[in-house]
């Protein structure tokens, strides 16, 4: 009798007995969902009162309970962890992949096996924990991965655990707080937390208006609304209406986005805050930060360098074509940088990550993307903000960097640039690196994953093919936060999704753990990938006005997008400097 | 020098001397797209003042104009004529084929090769005849295949035809206007027509309050909105909110839409129209022939039908479930009937056509459809509305056919289905053959395509690879028409779009012409098959609440709908009865 077999008799046994356990509350049974009986992403659809079946279609495997593999399924199974394994070590053995043709095979490979994790069409959400015309079509809401847990089940959790869930104000205290800053050992920096936060802030809008699992991006993915707004009255009110350019204001000569006093578009600042010191942007956080507001001027002078190229080559077109045609330039150019330096630096990867759609033009790919409500939670990276700014020598705390539209005009773009490439981001894993300003996030995030009933995280850990965690030791190599998770849990498969992504253990040397990794990069890669542009239909030079644009969007660079916007050229990177010639003082005098 | 070359030379010089004609109106240069010189499905993009570059990417043609085809290329052009006189011809081969694993091949093969010609997502719309982000992301244009005719060209068709297009009233009088009816010669009958239109409202909801090219059908698709409202408010009030069925009433026992009197929904009817007799449907103008309101009625009882069904298994779904479920259901029935009998009608191929999204999900294929201005122009098949209508014995004119809600209620479905299913329907293409009544539609859609600036018919036959026609006389048999189109256009390059596809001499006993099968089936079947239930994500028996859900779909057909839902099962086809056996008279005594 194999291993195998014994986990099945041990499993059946196990399922059994959960569905003759007596039912906690009224006198309904207990629906058999409650206990996940599917694996492997089989669906569970109750039957009768007290049945229930699991549709294993397409899973890769067969049973009552999809629990017995097909043959490919095993063999399948075991790549994710000696992948990672491969692509994070043998730099010699990368340093030739990377000048082969086995560059663009793997990177296919990598596409294609990270985004099949993703359904497409979407299909649950927080209302709708099985497949319905309404959550396919309604686009207010964020899907979901894995249906909501069940409303009747015994538990919070489902069926195990804790009648309570733990006080999120505790958790937070606990196990999220920081007590001394840990730098990330992959050295990422400020200027990459906030591009995470620019970046992440156009299909990320949780409509905290309504109930939760709602958003107001209605784009899904790349659309750059936060630099052209999210809807077609705050574009018209952004732009210029000349030459397909964006508004502006010019401070010491420069270019800055416009006041809100000259242009009426809806700004979040605080009571009392001047109409001429709040600036206007397509996202309408984005007073909250300089870092924001610097990217947001570096996108704003982007788009209007751009425009002034494509006019020279199409004197004829009008300005809602000019507009037109370099939004899609700088929707290619987002998502060249965010994959071929962001994604690189956040993978920790010796591959070269290479943009290019043309790698899954023979795949199987939906060209179409919708936000996950899991996705968003996870994203909420906020271990990464420091404990103040270091700017041009100043040491700057939170109460004077929240909101200080000053900040940004007195430095300027290219030394705020340079302090933010300088400056180390905090690690994200692990737990206690978060600032006490942003501490409150967290909490929030786990409030809302209550209000939406996300599954367990073991149940995410199956879902994205890892092993289910067996107790909160194997969880985290921190004893007092195993001990204290397992306290107030009570269980492994009660914990929840975001202290789970955030709080396990991180891997040697990286900015966090497993989880992370293996499930955020599919949401990221098929939210990238499945951008229209990427398409067979749209990736050609027509669609950017000519090889020109098209040359730009495949060429693009963070480096290009500071330094050919600005009077000097900074150290720009998502990393701190990695050695002496990247270490080195930029200086006003190396003008462009 | 072959063939080949001499048109290559004689085109590059016909296209040298359209660029250096003079140009018509203002002192601006003639804008070079209007010669519609990329060919191939090449994209025109105007660079400098006179210049201008085809985008010939992924095209399968190179050269200036992409007009020089790759190897491939010339084997898969001559493809389309041949393959549709193999289906519909050789009797004795089909009858192998439909028994044998050749059919799932086959059938792959019509669908990927139909569906590749749509550009998924979508393209172009009215106001925007290149690539952007707002014609991909605003759902409330009609998308379109072929960009408008540029504004500033000097002729409205663009370089070639009269100045002034032809008067539509003129044009419909003269070519559109019924002289005779001519029956469809395939067997076509009004089972079909009606089905036509109930099918086709949910998807063709033309915003007329808005300019050309707007549409209220956000589903874009087989979304059964004409069944279940396309708004939530409208769902809602047609929902019993018991069961997941919709509201009913019973009429001499048998059930019918509620009235507006107790479901107060807007429906079109004249004015002064009581509300005890307006029936309230999910489409506002279903209220309009009685052919309509009976094939709503059959899907309102075979909704019911189905929760009943769901509930049995599932006692513990609540309403929303149920009611879910069933319209993905009912989906399900949707496509699979249309493609398996009312497209399988149509075609005329002798190939047994397949509903089985399995067949794709080996392919490259996008589940997201948008629906295209020239679809829904091409389906305005009024010629297959009969000059009266022949109802037990009765024989019913138009005045007393439209919005005669009782009609319904007096004859019952049963006799209706049975009359509609033997009464022929006039054959759409080769002109001539439109009811007085309906002649207004012909003319409106005329008005409709020239304030969307449709390019010229030819320009669409290139598009679906068919040789553009040289002359009015290879367009059309009949002398007559010839010489009056060629009068009113000037040019055969000129002729507009939906002249084109309706007035075209039709196939051998066939329906219509050979552009609507070309052009109409590509958007047809990439609608149906694209729908989010043939995704691999949703083809599963879950998603319809089990095998039982799943079962119903995959064996739908026309005469289930009838006579599940009916008290006597009448003669029921989408073509009048072709031997004894189907023109016997059924009775009521055949109660089920």
């Amino acid at each position: 009798m194999s291993v195998f077999r014994i986990f099945c008799v041990w499993f059946y046994i196990n399922m059994m007995l959960l569905q003759i356990s007596p039912c906690v509350g009224d006198s309904n049974t207990v629906n058999p969902c409650c206990n996940y009986p599917c694996q492997n992403a089989g669906v569970c659809v109750r039957f009768g009162s007290d049945g229930y079946q699991c549709d294993c279609t397409r899973t890769g495997h067969t049973g009552k309970n999809c629990t017995v593999p097909e043959f490919w399924t095993r063999v399948y199974l075991l790549l994710p962890h000696v992948v990672h394994y491969i692509l994070t070590n043998f730099q010699w053995f990368w340093n030739i992949v990377n000048n082969s043709f086995l560059q663009d095979t793997i990177m296919r490979i990598v596409l294609t096996v990270r985004s099949d994790l993703i359904p497409s069409p979407p299909t649950y959400n927080t209302k709708y924990g099985y497949l319905s015309w309404e959550s396919y079509y309604n686009i207010t809401y964020y899907t979901r991965l894995l249906p909501p847990v069940p409303e009747d089940c015994p538990l919070p959790m489902g069926s195990k655990g804790t009648p309570v869930l733990p006080d999120p104000k505790v958790l937070t205290q606990r196990f999220f707080k920081r007590i001394k800053f840990r730098p990330d050992p992959q050295g990422t920096n400020l200027m990459f937390a906030f591009m995470a936060q620019h970046f992440t802030h156009q299909f990320f809008k949780t409509d905290h208006g309504r109930d939760a699992g709602f958003t107001k991006g209605l784009g899904h993915g790349v659309d750059a609304s936060n630099i052209y707004g999210d809807t077609l009255e705050r574009q018209h009110e952004l732009r210029l209406h000349e030459d397909g350019k964006l508004k502006y204001q010019l401070v010491n000569g420069d270019v800055y986005p416009p006041s809100v006093s000259k242009v009426p578009v809806h700004m979040i600042y605080p009571e009392g805050f001047p109409a001429e010191q709040r600036l206007a942007i397509g996202q309408e956080v984005f007073g909250i930060l300089p870092g924001l507001t610097m990217y947001a001027t570096l996108w704003l002078r982007e788009h209007n360098r751009i425009c002034d190229i494509l006019k020279a080559e199409h004197p004829t077109w009008d300005d809602e074509q000019l507009f037109q045609t370099t939004r899609l330039i700088i929707i290619g150019e987002i998502i060249n940088i965010i994959i071929e330096e962001y994604v690189q630096q956040l993978s920790g990867y010796h591959l070269d990550l290479k943009f290019d759609p043309s790698l899954l033009f023979n795949a199987r790919f939906q060209y179409s993307n919708r936000i996950a409500l899991e996705f968003c939670h996870l994203y909420h990276w906020h271990p990464l903000m420091p404990d103040s700014f270091l700017i041009d020598g100043d040491e700057i705390p939170y109460p004077s960097f929240f909101y200080n539209t000053s900040l940004l005009m007195h430095y300027g773009v290219e030394k705020l640039v340079d302090a933010f490439s300088r400056q180390p981001a905090g690690q994200i894993g692990g737990g206690r690196n978060s600032n006490e300003v942003v501490l409150r996030v967290a909490e929030m995030v786990i409030r809302e994953s209550r209000a939406a009933r996300i599954q367990p995280f073991n149940q995410y850990r199956k879902r994205f093919n890892l092993k289910p965690y067996c107790s909160f030791d194997e969880f985290t190599d921190d004893p007092e936060m195993a001990q204290g998770l397992e306290e107030l849990y009570g269980d492994i498969d009660a914990l929840e999704f975001y202290p789970g992504v955030l709080l396990e253990k991180t891997r040697s040397n990286a900015i966090f753990g497993e989880s992370m990794v293996e499930m955020g990069a599919p949401f990221s890669l098929k939210g990238l990938m499945g951008n229209p542009i990427c398409s067979p239909e749209y990736w050609k030079p027509s669609t950017f006005g000519g090889d020109t644009g098209f040359n730009i969007v495949k060429t693009a660079t963070i480096k290009k997008l500071v330094c050919l916007n600005s009077r000097w050229c900074p150290y720009v990177n998502f990393h701190i400097p990695r050695n002496e010639e990247e270490a080195k003082p930029r200086k006003p005098s190396t003008e462009l």
